[in-house]
């Protein structure tokens, strides 16, 4: 916990829920569970839910007029990085992605109807959805770029289109799909965001895309995702039309906190796994790993890197609560690159440090190695946040590279 | 191809692997092939084995004498590298670890009776082998340390023991087990290798381990091994009483080259496809990928990468060859190390260019991601190995460091 | 300026000291006064010191009731990075080390008579000072290693010893010398500081040595000393005997953050310059060097690594100001090789920013790249300050390397 | 020495300079001689060149024609390590840039008329030369772009332009000036070599940059030039009109190799040095500094990239002996940045080994490390050379950027 960013809210919960976290989750991360599908582990999850709620924790990152506890994200920050401490944790909380983003989005932005159809449900963790932007055929760094169509027929949106990175639709309820409404508008007011049911004919999940030898399932799939002619009513709109990049946006700006809070709980735990492991392991009659000078370094970089990112993440989070995500974009951008590249070198020297055993499934960092290389790349590739961020900076110094590749 | 250390017999033999490669193994590398177990692709493979035997292009490895090719080590390699273009070529050509290194031990060590039993169908790819050597209770690192124990009974071993990563166990006739026959002698003159068949009483094939998400099976496999009262007869002894660290050694040393090859085959298969696509994919409308320069300078380091670990590589292969691995220690040190390190910074590279693509199973890289990890820790990991390295020279500056850690 | 650690009183001084180093220091910086001796600099500065008193501004770092402006070190901190942004910053303000050290060390443990005969002036900035611990025969990473003696004879000590990178001797009033008074205590209670007028007899002052081609003179110069009994009267001693080293850690707590800030406005200074170049270079006809994606990359990872480094510097500054130095030990060494790193990488950075023009004198950056290499060796090198990190957090898994390499 | 390049001559060869260069030069590096101005050991090198042409070593890369010994690239390199143990080593053998620049250029393409007033006296090392190419106000990783004009006037050009980085044109006794003679041409066509004698009215040697705190002098010197209306007869012409470029790039072919060469054996001496201090340095009773982990790390990574650098360079070499600098132009963009940053890392790790001595000039490494800071720039900057490799190795791929930024 960093004092500076302390509140009284996060001092009273976060041992509660890293206790929970501790006695309830860490124990199911057995190599099964570690393995195939998820949905072996999603069953015992469910149940877990239910001690959750009876703990009153349930529903931590909404807002008190939502019935949640109306943390800042700063303190939701801190809160998500406990809960990363496992790759359980977040699921079990109902705060994981891509559904988080969803009620967020859904809570500001969608009508009544569909709130109570889909918001409530979702808020009580009966339902999942998914969120349906990245298109195969195009550069995800650049989103005003799509193929997938809506286009208005009487009270109604006809859908067509060819989605990847659909995650979690095996199984979800509903999806929220990204689709160009409005062909002949600027580049960044052309789509719309529309509450799609999954089982609308026309809507077909192709497959759970195999990720790093793992197709998965139901809330850890990354769907490909097929939409043809896929028809719903113009009312599950959400926002406006025109609106889809301007609602991505305010999504992705507390999105890009949560990913890196869950990263610094990640590279936590892979810190505290390879101490465990240096201060333990024998080399020879005596001598412990941990008394190796290259052990040694790699503990000490690596606990100043976390700490870093911490500092850096919890100050961009409370500067969001202050002045609104628009308003720290370069901040966002930098944390996304630093934050991630910092995590993907701890799961590393982690690995390393426990030798063989480190790339077994009997140890978790193969799973956070498998699954967290894409932190490099989605919400963002670090190439882009970089650019954006130099591109940003050198406006002022009278540079304007807009126009400009 | 690397002209300096090129040969007649390399010109001739390299283009017909490649093409046989390109042709009949490339194709196979689809997302079923390529997750889960090694037993759906391995039937497959063993009817293109028939094909290579067509083609003459059988026993690459092996000595005139032997009926093979008479490749010399860095001839070898440069062959080594292009079947390692696909993660099918070793094992279709049957020279794939550990049944390679296997074979090299037996044909120089073994009895007659042992090379008829057990080295005449393994060189005919009719049965499969392993090797097992390392300890889960031991660090690899200190290779000394060992608790498997052969006891000599009158005219038969009593094997007693626990290991681990005894790599493609599954389904393979007979292991070589390195154990304990002379507790009382000095450190190195411990142990010695032995072939256990696998249906021996007492061989207990305990599970795949489940790496990176896979427990695979088959030649895939890495296992965790028991030994209970296993006996076999003393006459399966390869070489001498407390040889093993003598011939692990000898085995090592060309086994690194082969690892290395096999490292720089998988980083210019890596690197082609990158290439390809940062030619292809278009950012945004007329602006490809590998206009950017964060990509060019992602190929511009993996090509000088690349090829400083060829040259590496090929040097150390002609001085093992003029010279043997003992007088050359110091050179596979640094390659072990150089090469590894390269291969997981390319691979890594590769990924990122193919953004989200990169970390499905729709394309090769994850697969190396996750399969190669282990480059850095197995064979001595990079610490190991650096270690070794500076103690020699500084032996030469007159700095003994033997006798400390 | 960064608002989580701003106070009324740093938001006042800030921006006068800013302006103040604009208008009156930064127009010093020609080539004439980066290359050679300091004393040709020095001179200028002396009269730019009037400026400063004028303005109320001298003395940021003192207490109240010593006369100054009573900061935290926290606040302190944020003012020397201002500070920093010429290399006059510190000098001009009488707050430069060595002399900010002495001050402080004097201040608490000398006696009445050495502060007025000694502190006061150099509060005034009348006179010099400079520190006298480092010995050439000894490695500086263990300094319970010393040869350094002062005997007690009488009311006398008499001094003979060997130092170097006793800095800013030249022309300095007095030393503060550590030296062994107790040879037969424990190690860490051998030595006491004792103040050593310059002009006593045996105080030698061999050379100023050549550092980065420049021996430079006056405060700028790293000197050579041999203390050839040399006697000064018990009095001068700070503290009491046998506390050298404890003096010398507390010195070297707000020493190493008073570092650390003024590398962040060193890293600050070094990247405005590198972005006013990318802004305006001219590449080819119309594009600008900051479009150049390698250059974004440098500009997006040195402000990441910028704003990491001040967050972690400021944290730990305000720990020290609640909690002491010795409770965050662990922090104070994760800074200053964390921060030493990043300065030394922002200024080679901005050096290749600046092409050919980035190594000649013509820019600052030359200067800075000579004169900083060291940060990553004195006060404790990078190797020291990670090995003792690891080892404090291996300590609470169990693992204690106190007795160990 | 790499066996697998070494030929008869260079086995005779090197060990006879290497005796040389430890004998007659490594003793003449004093902290005098290695700060400040290049003349206080020119006159002592002088006389060294004595001793090099008694020895008949003098001439090393000429051409048997031309009176020297015929070495091909390939073998000149492996001596040019050899010279590079010292930084005095090119100077006395007169081999150094850019005088050997100069002589291959004049030889190739100079009137007979030209090489005896100025070649011969050159190869005598009677006078010194210098290279006036670069020009402040243009980015030298565009030399299309140039100010410099030469104007035919009868049978005189007259020059106008300002040049810096002329280096050693302090005392050189004429300059060879790239300047633009046919305006109106292709790009690439327009400039021309014209030999400029010093003291032609209207070259004015502005000043002696100083460069990392250090103008020097004489062959030390890195000058500004400028022409004012020189006149020099058309005969001055080096090559045809226009052929400028061309034979810029003829020039820095070579001129790349005996960088990469001279940066290896620099590394070398530090990495020697580096081992020297590890092996002989006390950290506590007993316990030397190469026990470390830390400094065994940057031995065996230097080893690593050392021995990498010389095999990736000395193939260059010898592909350049057999096809000619133009066919392999990737693979000189590729070893001019691979060499420049691991000849850099390991200055600087040398530096890190010896603590506070590194930085002084007692040691040889600051001198290293602030004139090889350039490495990464002049030439090419290593962005330069990454995006012309990956340029064209994408082309291969079907992508041609030429036209694109």
């Amino acid at each position: 916990m960093e004092p500076i960013f302390a509140t009284e809210r996060t001092r009273a919960l976060m041992p509660r829920i890293r206790e929970f976290v501790l006695n309830e989750l860490v124990p199911l991360e057995t190599t099964d569970h570690l393995t195939g599908n998820f949905s072996k582990v999603a069953r015992i999850l469910d149940q877990k839910r239910e001690l959750v709620r009876k703990a009153g924790l349930w529903g931590l990152q909404h807002s008190e007029t939502e019935g949640g506890l109306g943390l800042s994200l700063c303190e939701f920050g801190q809160v998500s990085e406990v809960l990363a401490w496992t790759p359980f944790g977040h699921y079990t909380f109902n705060c994981q992605a891509p559904d988080i983003g969803n009620m967020e989005l859904m809570h500001k932005y969608a009508s009544e109807d569909i709130k109570n159809r889909f918001l409530e449900p979702l808020k009580e963790g009966h339902i999942r959805s998914c969120f349906s932007m990245t298109e195969p055929e195009f550069a995800g760094s650049n989103p005003t770029q799509m193929g997938t169509v809506a286009v208005c027929d009487g009270d109604e949106y006809i859908i067509n289109g060819h989605k990847w990175f659909t995650s979690s639709a095996d199984g979800a309820a509903f999806a929220v799909v990204m689709a160009v409404t409005n062909p002949d508008a600027a580049p960044h007011k052309r789509a719309s965001m529309i509450v799609v049911p999954t089982d609308t004919p026309g809507f077909e999940l192709v497959r759970n895309i195999s990720i790093m030898g793992d197709p998965s399932d139901h809330w850890g799939s990354h769907a490909e995702v097929r939409y043809t002619d896929v028809r719903v009513p113009v009312d599950n709109l959400i926002g406006g039309e025109g609106m889809g990049f301007l609602l991505a946006q305010e999504r992705l700006g507390p999105g890009r906190i949560h990913h890196c809070m869950r990263w610094i709980g990640i590279a936590e735990r892979c810190f505290d796994l390879m101490c465990r492991r240096a201060a333990t392991r024998e080399m020879e009659p005596g001598v412990m790993l941990g008394e190796k000078q290259f052990i040694q370094g790699f503990i000490a970089e690596s606990r100043a890197e976390i700490d870093a990112s911490r500092l850096m993440v919890l100050r961009t989070a409370r500067n969001i609560d202050e002045q609104g995500a628009a308003a720290v974009r370069n901040e966002i951008s930098t944390i996304k690159f630093f934050v991630a590249n910092m995590v993907l070198r701890v799961i590393d020297r982690a690995i390393q440090v426990h030798g063989a055993l480190g790339v077994t499934d009997d140890v978790l960092l193969g799973w956070y190695y498998r699954h967290e290389r894409g932190a490099r790349i989605y919400d963002g590739a670090d190439e882009v946040h970089k650019t954006a961020l130099a591109r940003s900076i050198l406006k002022n110094y009278g540079l304007d590279t807009r126009k400009k590749v």
